[in-house]
């Protein structure tokens, strides 16, 4: 099952800085071979429900290993089964009406 | 590595009424014996990292299987390596603080 | 319009310990006038759209005011023009798809 | 006070194609002068609060005028006092720790 989710991890208890955690996080993306897509306020992740959800955890362990003590994460995830789409079709989808 | 999750599954493209697919997740939950708490706009759920992960993929596979061509799902995962936290000591917590 | 939202304020560089700041959040809504429903993962809140978020805005300033130089906010918003439906409404109608 | 949100709105009970209706709040944001990014699974938008969460009102009244009966929103709210962070701000400090 393919799934499209978007990520935001939040270590609490390490102040207000919290980007070099988050670049360790897109690091375990890179490594998993994941296609991924990162905003301002979380990253997309397109691929297979088990890898998908495998980095996330991976992310956990690894934010938890630099020392934050709590993390709070949201995810949105995404699936269907009626067609397939990337995240650029969605995008693209919403700026073809646009213009 | 335990986890508390907010779980909040939306089936798309099946009309309004959804609280039939939400009566399904309920029951994997309870299958898979997880600890859960249904309010008004979620699921609170606390397990370990793979069993509360793969009860929420069963989610997807079988509102699927109940005809729901697309879902969109909202998570919220909590994890703390700094000491044990239930879902009633979370909510007593801010309990003491208001009595 | 009325709205229901899941409320989940999180703030970023003042330790692990939020209760206390969650505990504030809840004499807003309660001085509102809102109805509430407090669970381990957020707060369930129904009202009219705007007292509703404005109450969300205050939770805001009440919590910087209380020392937390950052805050990170989920927020669910559920919306209906198809019928009424309240919180316990919500919860009922999976509760008996279940029994 | 400022504000940067991720914004994701699901029409419910109009079919599984929303794009539509993620076009019509993008026009929404351009007239409020908001500045956004939109991304594969919602939209960052960056503002005052008051401007913002107005907008994100407009965007559920104009969706139910389309049509949709249903919609649940998922909104990520940020804001801080300790210093200002634009959304290239965000994107700029994790990929620094990334080269």
């Amino acid at each position: 099952m393919k799934v499209m989710i978007d990520l935001c991890v939040v270590p609490i208890g390490v102040g207000v800085s919290v980007s070099k955690y988050i670049a360790e996080c897109q690091k375990i993306f890179q490594e998993a071979g994941l296609k991924t897509s990162l905003h301002a306020y979380g990253t997309n992740i397109e691929g297979e429900w088990d890898e998908v959800f495998a980095a996330v955890k991976r992310c956990h362990e690894v934010v938890h290993e630099m020392g934050a003590p709590r993390i709070t994460t949201t995810i949105k995830a995404g699936t269907r089964v009626d067609r397939e789409q990337s995240m650029e079709d969605k995008v693209q989808s919403v700026q073809e009406k646009l213009s």
